[in-house]
């Protein structure tokens, strides 16, 4: 039977949405591996948008479900309608939109909070004792919804391979145990189900990411 | 010695720029096979933007460069100034942006006129017998610059699989020999050094488009 895995996009670009290559390199192993997947992002404002030439704010307003169906080619559902029980795993590629859109991390730091439908999205699937993937930023979402869990953002050690390493302390603070990995592994948290990678925290070539990303989709498979 | 390939990009996302996945499959192959990429968009106002949820047009203004800038990460260069001297070899990927931004195919059908500044680099990369690679819609390109060139879109014949097949008559009617050809296969006008691929022309998983480019890639650099 075919895995059913959905996956969840927080806009389209790097700076305040998903990270296209991410999400692509998801939807490519998961096609190979002949999961059948279903996109969601929430029906909500951005945060703000970026114009990424400049990596500037611009004074625009776009809708992050529409802009993630830039990414699914029109296929996408609002979030607020997934139902658990029609999937046996979640993905959730990484970008600033994670931090932006799908919880407030971005502007909050420590003290931010997850948007409720995605929140309820990851009780769901943790409850349920079904796998979930994020890789990049999204384990952030995990730090606050599952108290406690391991994951890995990469390296806690900043330097050019690593330019992000200090969100790796931020996970500790906040309680997380961080394992350090690089671009082409995962971690697992086996009693959380949960498979994290660094994915674009890492400056590495695109196909090193597309394929730790490989691994990250068979892992979650995996546990499915 | 590291190939030097620039590739254009014409937006972000499939209806109003270039489709995601065939731009970040093409990066996906040039980074494995070491390639040294620079991407480059024209700094012009996009056709129209399209609400990718609904598949229609909306009252926004925006950038083909500041919107390419989402898939290349910021690192985007005005396509007025591409060097041909300075690469090997041209990979133009997919998306209805093709057909709205850098050339006016989707609106005057055969009367159809490419972008000055586009224009300006085929012909350079055509009389400097460097490689080409286009897939998708984007041979509509080699179309009207390299009169009587080979190229595939696909299939000729419309179905389930070839929705688009009418685009393989069009591009008969403009002169050129249209090979049928399947998703996972290129055809390669060797004359021309012109090496195109249907990609999402064909309705197929996305990992066999995904390899699809990776023929045509490999086929560029072979060329290049």
């Amino acid at each position: 039977m075919a895995k059913r895995v959905a996956v969840i996009l927080s806009g389209c670009g790097v700076y305040d949405g998903t990270e296209v290559h991410e999400a692509s390199a998801v939807m490519v192993h998961l096609s190979r591996a002949s999961a059948k997947v279903q996109m969601f992002a929430p029906d909500v404002e951005m945060m703000h948008v970026v114009n990424h030439c400049k990596g500037e704010p611009v004074a625009d307003k776009r809708n992050v479900m529409q802009e993630s169906a830039r990414i699914a080619r029109g296929e996408v559902t609002d979030l607020n309608d997934l139902d658990v029980t029609a999937f046996d795993a979640l993905i959730i590629p990484g970008g600033f939109g994670v931090a932006k859109n799908l919880c407030d991390w971005a502007t909050k730091g420590k003290e931010y909070s997850v948007l409720p439908q995605m929140e309820k999205v990851i009780k769901g699937f943790h409850q349920a004792k079904k796998p979930m993937g994020m890789c990049c930023i999204s384990p952030v979402l995990a730090a606050k919804v599952i108290p406690g869990c391991e994951l890995t953002v990469g390296h806690d050690s900043e330097c050019e391979k690593w330019p992000h390493a200090g969100v790796a302390k931020s996970m500790t603070e906040l309680g997380c145990r961080h394992m350090n990995k690089n671009v082409g592994e995962v971690h697992v948290d086996k009693k959380n189900k949960l498979v994290t990678s660094s994915a674009f925290m890492c400056n590495a070539p695109i196909h090193e990411i597309f394929d730790g990303l490989g691994v990250m989709v068979s892992e979650v498979l995996k546990l499915a």
